[in-house]
Formats: C-alpha cells, structure tokens, sequence
C-alpha cells in the first residue's frame, strides 16, 4: 500500500484508447465510498461514465486534454448536508472519498489528476453535464477525476521536504 | 491496499499501553505528505507527538478517551494558503493527507480517528496546544489523530449501500 502512496501522481497528460473494465470502475467506486465522512453523513455521491456518447458530450463541455482522451471519468457530487455543531464536512467528505480513488486509482494500474480549480472555472458547463445526468440541484459537481491508462510520461511535483513540513514534539522540532 | 481502504474505521475507544516506533510514526507522516494538493500549495503541516510529558498536558486540556489513552498523537496543522483563482484548498488538502494516514495506520496495524469536529469544539485548549508546540499563528489545528493499538472492539459505521450512492452514466442508473 505505501508504494501506491508514494508512487501516485497528478496525470495531466493524453489517455490510451483503452476502455476500463466495469469491474475496475466498480472498485474503484467502492473505494470512493469506503471513506469516513463528518458525523457519518456521506455527502458524497459519485457517476462513472464510460458510455462513449455521454464522454463526448462531457468531452465538448469541457474541452481539455485529459478529459477529453479518458475512457472513463468519475464525477464526484456533493450535498452540503449539516453535521454536529451545525458544521458542513462537504469539502472534507469528498476528499477522503477522492484520495481514497486516486489510490485506487493508481493500484489498479490507471491514472488520474483531482480536477476541481476546473470545475469550478467551469461551472456553467458543469451545471449542463450534471442536469443531463439527472441529478437533482442540491447535488454539486466538486471534483472530476479522469480514469485511464497514460499515454504519456509521469510527472512528479515538486515538494518541500519531510523537515519543512514535518516534526516531532514541536513545531519546526527534527 | 483495497483490504485497507475497506478494513478502516474510526476507532473511538481506549488504546493498549504501548508505544508507537519513530520508523512507523515516520512512515505515516510520510505517507500524509505524499498526498497532492491544490495547485501543489502544500498547505498541510504535521507534528507527531510521542513524548509523555506533551501528551499528558494535551490530555489535560483535551480529556477525552481516545486522546488520554493514545501512546501517540498527530496534529494536523494548516496555512491557510491562497492558490490559483484566488480559491483556497486548505480543507481538500489536509483531508486527503489525513486520508492517507489513516489509511497507513489501518497498514500498519493501528487504529485512529479523524477528530475535527471536537478540535472546533476545543478552540481554545487548541489554540494552547498549538503556542506549546512553538506553531505561528497562520498555522491552524485543523485535526488531530491518535494513533495506537486497540484496547477495545472495533466498529463499524453503517453505510448506506452502494446502489444509493454511486450509479453508471447517470443519476441513480444502475
């Protein structure tokens, strides 16, 4: 499992026309799901799609590379649904759900990119696909992740190192 | 790494009198860091505590089960850092590190629990932590986890079922 972790990266590149197996959309999926959620209140809701009319509909929507070259996509949607303390774990709720797919992701031999600053610079768009999907306003398209195999090289971000960013006992303490 | 994702729980019981290794503890933290982030801001901090003396004062000031009898503890610390179209991803950035480590724990043969709700609730206790710790003041508390080995029954929470929250091409399409 620490290798998947380690080895996970953002895939910003052009998918193979290689369709994913159900069974991994499946998985995959129900990693999604399997994430905790504030006071349990699974504001998360996820579609795969991997009917190729629907991933081109999406594809001339939203017209960037990863998109459009994916053989499946996942759309995480979110409730705000108000937890204890009249707080709202949306945000967190899909994240953990998220991270948990990337891993899945990953493990499964795919890759992916968290798409959400596009999304959100997208919303109209956004808005189109989700009411074409059915889905009822008071869910909101947070995060799209692509699902495929790379046509192209892995990159890796560049990170701070384990001493600026982690410590024991105190703050900035090695 | 699927038996982890699905074997994780919160666990909200009493941990075992015995201490968590420098080499897991590190490799947790570790995996929280290899989480991305929002336009790779790097927004999350993290401060293990493994020193008795620290934990007995956190537990004075947070006395709740599962943080007194925790033989370790991680903060989850966040800047809030403004990234690409004046969004800020702190919240998604330190729940998919949080994720992960939740995840390496379950690995590793721990248990943990995501606390961000009683955090809130504990401001002011946390806000003390954090001083102790030498943290500046952008740095917020946003989660804490223990980490141990259980002392107690694992539980699980109950989900609603997949059908009802993850669909093929559509809303609700099986």
């Amino acid at each position: 499992m620490f290798d998947t972790i380690f080895k996970r990266t953002s895939y910003r590149g052009l998918y193979k026309d290689f369709p994913v197996p159900r069974e991994d959309l499946t998985l995959i999926l129900k990693a999604g799901l399997a994430a905790p959620s504030g006071c349990n209140k699974q504001s998360t809701s996820l579609i795969a799609i991997d009917d190729k009319e629907i991933l081109k509909i999406i594809g001339e929507l939203l017209n960037r590379k990863n998109i459009v070259s994916a053989p499946a996509l996942i759309l995480v949607l979110s409730q705000k649904i108000i937890a204890n303390g009249g707080r709202c774990y949306y945000k967190q709720d899909f994240s953990a759900a998220v991270q948990n797919m990337l891993l899945a992701i990953c493990e499964l031999g795919y890759e992916s990119c968290w798409l959400e600053g596009y999304v959100a610079d997208n919303a109209e768009s956004c808005a189109k696909i989700t009411k074409l999907l059915g889905a009822p306003e008071d869910y909101e398209l947070s995060v799209i992740l692509p699902v495929g195999m790379a046509d192209e090289e892995l990159t890796y971000a560049n990170k701070k190192s384990f001493e600026e960013r982690a410590w024991f006992n105190g703050f900035r303490n090695s």
